[in-house]
């Protein structure tokens, strides 16, 4: 059954629609928001689709509004999508209390330990329900799928390409938490989320997926600033990528002096990632 | 004597710097904020600068953040600037309590009504003040300043232009509020802040300067969605393009079907309104 969508706001935006919705989650069991920008193209042909995960505190209008993203995407015919970073209003007691933690810090993972499994399950969400809705409802070729995102987001591109791989094919980063079994973000959310098993942890951390055997579908383009205030507590790429060597998978791991954490970093190298994913897409697509 | 500025925060963009100041305003009489990016070119040269004058409800963050200007800033070598959209903090009762009028709404004009009087002096502070801060603290050249806003900021861009043609030799508008002599948002803010003498609106009203014979120092180029929801009853540009026709100032008006009043609107043709003025200002500079 198709689901049915709420536009809830739409503006023209480089000849093409910038587009926000909302939906009754089946998977989540609450209404979850996403955004969608159609470039000019979208009405002609079915395009390459880039998934991009937003990271602590934002929503599904964070990206849209900052990165700058839909001259590129217009230019390249490609469909934009963002979404919420969590369930929100789930009554749970003190959701809202911690900015690292419940509402704004879903982590892209599906909790398993109460209060937080009755609605926390955001990697099914977007895996399976918004994935869906975007292959079934938007004008997009199914087998041109990226992922990208940023922090916390970031680490959720990178795993759920690692575990997901059938539903990606080009995959990039900026400043992502590369090892959240590793850092104080991650400890805390997975001990929360997750419980305290380690093994329970790994399945959620990109440097241990790679560690133990994961591979990611096409060399990954990773961003990082070298004043990211996060950079030596949080983030660990460093980890990420002598795990990659060892296990033979190539990343392409850009380190850019003075660039901190905020979207002015993002919006400098958005460019890039963009043009990474298209070509990595249509190339699939001729080799196909 | 140089007044002394605050940075409160920084970041590296598209190879520039995005920094936001604060400083003790002496013609305002408390703390104000404004917004600087400069591009790389910046430490090499003095460049020409544009001034950007937001919208109701907005601040020094709102332009640098939606617009998505940095990218060509950084490109041409040009500076911008953006402010706060009226004093804060005042005291005044109930400064807060109506998006159009008080803070976040200062029209880019003197008061001359109590309580508005004593604090609300916009157009001082951006003509003397600022103005000299950005000249004698920043690599720009005093003889490349441009001036462009978005609503009620394109109303401040327009009349500052035609009241300080010295200071403005580029000029350009968003969606501005034309005619505010003659629509609900300005008969609201002019009636608080000039009191009820219709000559009194009409030294702050784009239209009727142009028809009492004031002149840009260029061409204006103003750019209107027609599907922004406010263009029937609060922006009125045909009755500047009337004025002017009766004037013979030039004039371009671009009409963009499908496009709102959004920073989706802006960030489309900000591209546009960025040559326009870079151009303007560069010619200008080789015929002196």
């Amino acid at each position: 059954m198709t689901i049915k969508l709420e536009i809830r706001n739409q503006h023209r935006c480089f000849d093409g629609t910038q587009s926000y919705y909302q939906h009754h989650s089946e998977v989540i069991g609450l209404p979850m928001r996403f955004s969608v920008y159609a470039p000019p193209q979208a009405g002609k042909q079915r395009l390459p689709v880039l998934f991009f995960l937003a990271g602590l505190t934002c929503t599904e209008e964070t990206f849209m509004i900052k990165a700058g993203a839909q001259r590129y995407a217009a230019e390249l015919g490609l469909v934009l999508v963002s979404m919420d970073t969590s369930p929100r209003n789930t009554g749970i007691p003190g959701e809202g209390d911690d900015w690292e933690i419940g509402a704004g810090a879903g982590f892209y993972l599906d909790a398993t330990q109460a209060p937080w499994s009755q609605y926390f399950r955001m990697e099914s969400y977007l895996t399976q329900e918004l994935y869906r809705i975007i292959l079934e409802q938007f004008p997009v070729n199914p087998e041109q799928v990226g992922i990208t995102g940023h922090s916390m987001g970031g680490h959720g591109a990178l795993t759920l390409a690692l575990r997901h791989p059938e539903l990606y094919r080009s995959v990039s980063a900026f400043a992502p938490i590369a090892a959240p079994a590793s850092c104080p973000w991650g400890e805390k959310a997975f001990s929360l989320y997750l419980g305290e098993s380690p093994e329970d942890w790994h399945q959620h951390d990109a440097t241990a997926l790679i560690a133990a055997g994961h591979h990611l579908p096409t060399t990954p383009l990773i961003d990082q600033g070298m004043a990211d205030p996060f950079l030596a507590k949080q983030l660990h790429p460093d980890y990420l990528v002598a795990a990659c060597e060892q296990a033979g998978q190539p990343i392409t791991l850009r380190r850019h002096a003075d660039y901190d954490h905020s979207y002015f970093f993002i919006s400098t190298f958005i460019e890039d990632h963009l043009r990474h994913h298209h070509t990595v897409l249509t190339l699939d697509q001729m080799d196909g």
